[in-house]
């Protein structure tokens, strides 16, 4: 294919584009296939010969759009959101025929640089500590990493080295191993399975700390693990809270138990239950973080889906206590209309990062990479190669304007509320936690058995999709605001919709 | 921005795309910009209120522009080739419309689906052992990783929890900490940091086995490690050598320093030093491999770069031995087409994989996960969430088939045998290493001083580019055919280019 052949297919192709996104309301939103159905329907090789292009555009349709979950249906109510927009998609499009791999500053110098001053105009949307900026020359710095499974895992490598420095100075005679085996990670007993991952990964010990009645990691209950490991010879060196109380999210029922999805790497919700005046992740923090800091403990904050709604001032409040972070982390690519895959992270000391994959501490000495000017990205993350992601960052934040993002996230926010209100008119129906962002977490008063039931018929249907989640030994239906277009008419479509399946659910209760 | 816009605005853009393409050749290869060039070109805040999207693609051509090193002109023969081609692009746009994030089967099982059929389909040009392969519900399989180096420390992590698994069944009183403390994994002493990295990561010893006159890791040698680490008390446990021998690569001289480029990952390239008549490679997989599978060590083997080159019959014998291994990779987003990122893994056990994360061996009786059928992806890499990149691959290999892949390849290897015969007829230089992809190893014959003169000359000019490396204690010049445009008059273009600064460098040395 030449450039001008793509130049008439590259256009088919954005019709077709711009067409599946009018027409998606019109697809069912979860797709009827079974498990096997995609391999009988191709070839069990590659051609040849080239096929053609119209063979592959209306493949697309008879092969591929039968099996998609449809992530931007204004009826998926699934997971959490993940951005699309188009701003994000002709990024996207002049990423890849720019195609540079932005390992090093020289390998293309504008993929770094643009990259730099988007995570520091970021941090500022978010009135992160300026700490956390690049600009003039700080010790702290942005990063796009690929997801936050990647940051979590980075900053608990950079903590372990750290630590194994620092312990190593004061005593010579330490093995690396010898250290290794006292480590000791936190998170709450509600945090993910992501990020017992990381320690399984970093080969340390992760400990939960069990949670409040709201779902928190509390002082006290940190305070006293602390205690109790030094006592018994470990060593405490990372702690992971989120930005709030997670509800420890798992699908259940078929056939989203084969999907298991672990969920609170998607969950970093910021809720509290029911009946909280104040959030409690915002005490949480102020209150795990001065004990993180006085203790030496790496605090990395994860606010993966929550983060974006930082940029509104009135949910900032909720990161109060970032100030005492290591490391912090959000998904642009959840809820910032940034295209995945764009994981913002943040550190207050950049050479921790770039020492994180070094056990010798010369190598920081003899690097030309901190001077401040010359950053390479390849020193913060795990693999080499990086694509020029904050091209999407920067046509998104400059065709909405913070204005238009902030529009976005109240829209979503107000949706949510009023999915909230419907629920709550109707008395057979229970909110299970606070309504603070974009997700409701609701249920059928009464048995486990009858919301599987509900769930079962909603995603039975197909009309509309959601995962569940238990919120301790509660089965709970979420409902999250997730796509672009989603506007009031389908919440109440949504909530018609529910409301007749719960009748039936009921009634073959009763029978 | 809505549909309509956008309809209007992508089809500027595909404009855009195509002229870039087009037109790079006339765009100085590597910019002159120096560190800091970006930030006080652009506004130090995001604008509240939208800017046009006249502003930003006329900022593009203004400020990002400038600052790219352009990896698709035909005067870039610097590193690796990074793939471009358009089939690739269109896939890519689609796959930013549909946006699902293929964690599971159930969040998208056409994401899953398409890539599992995809990995076979790679498979089977690159005649991999059937084991490697997923169909007829084998216990292999495939899976798009986003990097050779996530491949690596996905392959480590799995032998890692396999090596405790299986001394923890026989001693059921080791801790996990005291087998960690004696594993050992071995890579050649000219492969990669990022090996080393791995093992940083995964908290076990790494060991370089020093590699013969050829670069070679050879049976010897690894017995001898192997011999002298039991002994010790040791355990081996992981082997990745390279398909081939791997001359270590340096980025030497300003202000490629700055950039640091540490290669061997870019650097998978199956060469062997002149005068070698078999690729001693190939050696090294059938004497490498009995070994390992003797000892029941992981065998790892990466072929980031010429893994691609194996779809052709006359270079597949380089991949023999591969049979020996555990896992496979190579990067089909360097050299087959497919647009960064696009790293190909295969696994002769799947459960060895979705076990990896886990250190609970209870965790794979219960999973569904292997039915067969059921791929939930997440469990075979380091993050969660994942793009439906296999379009990518299906768009490549139908529009180009799979005879004009090879020609593409061909074509390749073909312009570094033009090269390399340029350089031999000129007495002045000398081929360093046998010429057997697309690299092409040269130098003037005479010190390292004189070669590192040559190679800023080179580069100050930016006409071409390129980086240099050391072959041991030699200063090496590495001319790789990158492009997918580059043609025999670009090669002789350059090579006229050399050869004027190689006589005002030695003029220069004269006096």
């Amino acid at each position: 294919m030449n450039a001008s052949e793509f130049r008439r297919r590259g256009k088919e192709m954005v019709d077709y584009v711009a067409n599946y996104m009018e027409g998606i309301e019109g697809r069912q939103v979860y797709p009827d296939v079974e498990p096997g159905y995609l391999r009988p329907l191709i070839p069990a090789a590659a051609p040849q010969e080239p096929d053609t292009f119209e063979d592959i555009i209306n493949d697309v349709e008879k092969i591929i759009m039968p099996g998609v979950t449809h992530w931007h249906s204004p009826y998926f109510f699934a997971y959490f959101p993940t951005a699309s927009s188009y701003p994000a998609m002709l990024a996207d499009m002049l990423c890849g025929a720019i195609g540079c791999i932005g390992f090093s500053w020289a390998a293309s110098p504008a993929c770094t640089e643009l990259e730099t001053v988007m995570m520091d105009w970021l941090g500022k949307m978010l009135e992160l500590p300026k700490a956390f900026l690049n600009e003039k020359a700080g010790e702290g710095g942005g990063v796009i990493q690929g997801s936050a499974s990647e940051a979590t895992l980075v900053a608990l490598l950079a903590a372990r080295t750290k630590v194994i420095h620092r312990l190593q100075a004061a005593s010579p005679e330490l093995t690396q191993a010898a250290i290794m085996e006292k480590l000791v990670a936190y998170s709450s007993d509600q945090a993910h399975s992501s990020v017992e991952r990381a320690g399984l990964i970093g080969g340390v010990k992760l400990k939960a700390i069990p949670s409040d009645g709201n779902f928190a990691m509390r002082a006290s209950a940190l305070q006293e693990a602390l205690e109790r490991d030094k006592a018994a010879g470990l060593i405490p060196f990372f702690t992971a809270p989120c930005t709030g109380t997670v509800p420890a999210l798992e699908v259940c029922g078929e056939p989203w138990s084969l999907s298991s999805w672990h969920g609170s790497w998607w969950g970093r919700q910021m809720v509290a239950t029911l009946g909280t005046t104040t959030c409690c992740s915002f005490d949480n923090l102020l209150e795990v973080g001065p004990i993180c800091n006085k203790e030496d403990i790496w605090l990395h904050v994860d606010a993966a889906y929550a983060g974006s709604a930082f940029i509104c001032p009135e949910f900032r409040h909720l990161l109060n206590g970032v100030e005492f972070a290591d490391s912090f982390n959000f998904n642009p690519h959840k809820w910032l209309l940034v295209n995945f895959d764009c994981s913002a992270m943040w550190v207050k000391k950049r050479t921790d990062l770039t020492g994180a994959f070094r056990l010798d501490p010369t190598y920081l000495k003899h690097s030309h990479q901190d001077s401040g000017l010359i950053t390479d990205y390849r020193h913060w993350q795990i693999p080499l190669g990086r694509r020029f992601r904050s091209l999407k960052m920067w046509f998104v934040f400059r065709m909405y304007g913070v204005k238009g993002l902030q529009a976005y996230i109240r829209k979503h926010v107000q949706l949510s509320h009023e999915f909230e209100s419907l629920v709550r008119q109707d008395p057979r129906f229970e909110i299970c936690v606070e309504v603070i962002l974009g997700l409701v977490c609701f249920r059928l008063k009464g048995s486990n058995k009858v919301n599987e039931a509900l769930l079962q018929r909603i995603n039975s249907a197909k009309k509309i999709h959601l995962v569940p989640c238990h919120l301790r030994d509660k089965f709970v239906l979420r409902f999250a605001i997730c796509s672009r277009t989603v506007e009031s008419a389908h919440v109440q479509r949504a909530w018609e919709h529910i409301k007749e399946l719960a009748a039936d659910v009921l009634r073959a209760e009763r029978e």
